[in-house]
């Protein structure tokens, strides 16, 4: 399946000379959006629990999680998970933020996948396998559904294994 | 099953007074959220697109979405979404605020099925029913893991065909 025909290209969003990669016509695809579970889904038979970032990755992560039925965990922005949480700042190219996951939501020695729908900067990546190891989580894969090669992001977390269903 | 137990309370969240229904202990256990996702199932056999709200009601969409092969539509906080849209104002207990839904993404007549996780109250989701209308869906049923009845968040959209798993 060429998954590429379900990629919107929008010029200028968020900003002026950004070209933003829409996932929408993917998403009211069930064709397309079936193959990326089943094929996301491959790489995560052995893991132990599935951590979604806020908010496109819980789209991948949630229906991998009903597919393979394993835990769902969620990454959010900070404040919005209500119970006791740990946090990690990141940079974005115009701006700060820091993600938060709750205390209890990963085990000592579990695998993690972590689950977004792009890699495109290092930061949010980061922080997220940094919350998953401060937990005394191993983080087995991170697992994309788009991989933005031109920005460079994979150099920075090389030493993870990478799965990715679209390369730009 | 009993899902109550999977519900954790979380008292004065996000401010004092509150009382926060965290629903994450559920998405840890796969027993529990297969099970609500086959329960939730049912109600939408019919349908032609699965809406699902920013954020949470996207973690219950999808999983919907992959598992009944159905469309999945995104209705999203105002700017989140890059293609041309349309927008609806909401207001909360606290503050104001905004969703937006592609144009293209409901075709008219369609049967629209509406996913979030809690009903509280009235105000996002009136906002969501009036972006589908407004596209020429036909809103067939508002589905929710959880209903607030303290709320009073049903009376206001009554006319609607309501579904909900967990009441408190």
């Amino acid at each position: 399946m060429e998954l590429k025909n379900y990629i919107r290209d929008i010029v200028d969003f968020p900003q002026k000379w950004i070209v933003f990669k829409d996932i929408t016509p993917l998403l009211s695809s069930p064709e397309a959006f079936s193959f990326v579970i089943e094929d996301m889904a491959k790489n995560l038979v052995d893991i132990d629990v599935i951590v979604g970032l806020d908010a496109r990755g819980f789209i991948f992560a949630s229906a991998l999680s009903y597919a393979l039925e394993k835990p769902l965990v969620l990454i959010r922005k900070t404040s919005k998970l209500p119970y006791e949480t740990i946090t990690e700042k990141y940079s974005l190219e115009y701006w700060e933020a820091s993600f938060d996951i709750h205390t209890d939501s990963i085990k000592a020695w579990q695998k993690v996948a972590i689950v977004d729908d792009v890699l495109a900067t290092w930061g949010t990546m980061w922080a997220a396998i940094k919350l998953v190891e401060r937990l005394g989580g191993k983080v087995d894969s991170l697992n994309f559904l788009m991989e933005l090669s031109f920005l460079d992001g994979k150099k920075n977390i090389s030493s993870y294994s990478i799965n990715s269903l679209i390369q730009y």
